[in-house]
């Protein structure tokens, strides 16, 4: 790897020295961790992506709120099954009242924390239960601790989601981990994705901020598994500066380390969310080159990889590139539609916009792998991007069809 | 009804004084005929609404072509089974071969003919078939003529889809009727929409097209059945002013009445492909009001009844209003969270963003009927706009995971 950036098996939000997590069963539902805790041993600076939808959840704004203040965070508290969404005041009320149990368990501001919630739009959360949670949790630097977290922030996954690399910077070992919840806001008003991914690099909070919105436009930004926002996505990126190197910001010789870092770990839990996208069988990466900007190239791969006639396509083992094609045209970009490559793992479907012959055994063979591939080449310009999705079946109609019961 | 406008239950394209149509079996499917025709006794003032998608089908290019040159059509010849798109210089060599074959037939130019296609993207047409067609189609000026050119169009539709008007302008009978195929673009590479209107008004040309414009927003732009535009959309009006009346235009004093006709004419043609919408089960109607603006409220309307949440709960019967809360969220118009209403049939889900209770079992038991009516009201000013669609089944899976054979 260009930069000697090592991955971490079993890399999560506990791999960065200082930072310590658990979770609890409290009662939220049935049998399932509810509450969990992720807790730095010193502030750490804290960057953050909230949800784009105009009913954003109260947790987030709290959260908002801390992070807007002096942009640290020590402690995140986390419940799942109630999303504490469209609860007006009393919502609001409940999720300062969450902030401020936790950072009294900790004895520290209450900005210095940040709350989020997951689970069933419209419902109360249950705050004897929350209190009882707060109280019980007892973050550990262990991956035990963070798989105990990992549960507790589950709602529809079927598979825990984590990741983590490190590298040398300034001589010293910087380490980033993290993990999040999120397989489409599929199950009966279960809210999307939240993340969070910790490091002990030493970062500016401005340099941390752009980096982190910068990858996000690139990595959880560019997944969809069925085209919905909620109202509680929040990735909480959090900084404690323990490993000890110097200030990294962008004029920091080894500042391209650390953004790899950050990059591939965000990448790395997004496509984890789309391979795990409800009902998914397989991963699909589409790859849009020569569009006339990234922007294009980001527009046009989203539009593709979340289209549901290309993932029911790809469900079915049907290379069926006219789907693809349309998709494309169907998005805003500018494009030519005269000089269009279209490729099916190895094999042109396209080429500058004329019909190939190609083995269709051998393409429908190919669609019955894990990952397919895609790639789309407009030869207009520079742009290029990557989406991720899944493809569409009975299985996500049987999940998001039944009742909420 | 206001101007006194009566629905015509068996009304078409041969409604109208002076047209006629047919459709014809010759083999570019198996069993089903795939080669229709209309004609007008004398040229007619011709409008058109195309597909954006920016691969935009041969036909498509050559009815253009057709169009602009003097907005006059006599003809319109379709063919099934395959679109003709994504075809290169061949697709718009045999689009004008088409063209020019039923100018032939006629004796009439080139350019009072209208062309279209909808099958199979990627393959070129059977010119030797689109001849015999050609050839052999035979309109009449009857119901039966027009149910054959009906049949002749549809690719995955399960009904034929029709409607009529009629109504007194300046003391004469004005008559209008339609067809249209399409039910999602669905079935492996089947284009979507198909759209024919044919009136013996005699209206100005610059006001029909007007008139079209502004009505195919409200009407065929506000239904959806999977978020896809396909290749070959197109929707063609043809005015070829036998019925006598003065020349309509805005200034017309009964002007509201033909555009009233119009404008019933293209709802219920949109309204009957959300409603046949493919693995459909009910048509879903999302009603919104007090947006900023009537844009808004078509963007917002349409965003919420393309939400495959949204969509699969209504398939599961499930009074899943945080769903529609989070997808109008999602949208890109401007809202105020504070101050919504949310209506499943008559019971309030959600008043003023509060949580309202309501009968879980009555709404489950509305929830089963043809038609699903949501209303979403957001107090912010006089926007209005309806959209249709239709569940999430399936019956929808299995017909687009198919392999195409």
């Amino acid at each position: 790897m260009k930069y000697n950036i090592k991955h971490l098996k079993e890399g999560s939000v506990t791999s960065a020295k200082g930072f310590m997590a658990d979770g609890v069963h409290v009662g939220l539902r049935y049998n399932k961790k509810d509450v969990g805790m992720i807790y730095s041993e010193v502030p750490a600076v804290a960057a953050a992506v909230y949800t784009l939808n105009k009913f954003i959840a109260a947790p987030n704004i709290v959260t908002k709120e801390s992070v807007n203040a002096e942009r640290t965070l020590q402690a995140v508290v986390v419940n799942s099954a109630c999303a504490n969404a469209c609860t007006g005041k009393r919502g609001m009320d409940d999720a300062v009242i969450m902030r401020r149990l936790a950072a009294e368990k900790y004895d520290i501001p209450e900005h210095y924390v940040g709350v989020a919630s997951t689970g069933v739009i419209g419902e109360f959360l249950n705050m004897e239960k929350i209190a009882k949670g707060i109280r019980e949790v007892a973050p550990e630097a262990t991956t035990e601790g963070a798989k105990s977290f990992e549960k507790a922030i589950m709602t529809t996954d079927l598979i825990e989601k984590y990741t983590g690399y490190e590298a040398e910077i300034d001589g010293v070992k910087v380490t980033i981990g993290g993990c999040c919840k999120g397989s489409g806001m599929i199950h009966p008003n279960m809210a999307t994705m939240l993340g969070f991914i910790t490091t002990d690099a030493n970062v500016d909070k401005d340099a941390l901020q752009r980096a982190f919105s910068k990858i996000t436009d690139i990595s959880f930004n560019q997944i969809t598994v069925d085209g919905e926002t909620s109202t509680n996505d929040m990735v909480l990126l959090m900084a404690n500066g323990m490993a000890g190197n110097n200030l990294l910001s962008e004029d920091h010789p080894q500042w391209d380390v650390f953004y790899t870092m950050l990059r591939k770990t965000s990448e790395d839990l997004a496509k984890s969310i789309a391979k795990d996208g409800e009902g998914a069988t397989k991963l699909i990466e589409v790859k849009v080159k020569g569009a006339k900007n990234d922007a294009d190239a980001r527009a046009i791969s989203k539009k593709i990889v979340g289209s549901s006639l290309v993932k029911t396509a790809v469900y079915g083992n049907d290379a069926n590139w006219g789907r693809i094609v349309s998709a494309a045209g169907h998005s805003t970009a500018d494009i030519d539609p005269s000089k269009v490559d279209v490729i099916l793992g190895d094999q042109y479907m396209l080429k500058n916009s004329e019909v190939q012959p190609f083995d269709e055994e051998a393409a429908k063979e190919y669609l019955k792998s894990d990952t397919v591939y895609i790639e789309v080449n407009f030869h207009l310009g520079k742009g290029e991007a990557t989406a991720w999705g899944c493809d569409l079946t009975y299985k996500y109609i049987e999940i998001n069809a039944s009742y909420r019961s």
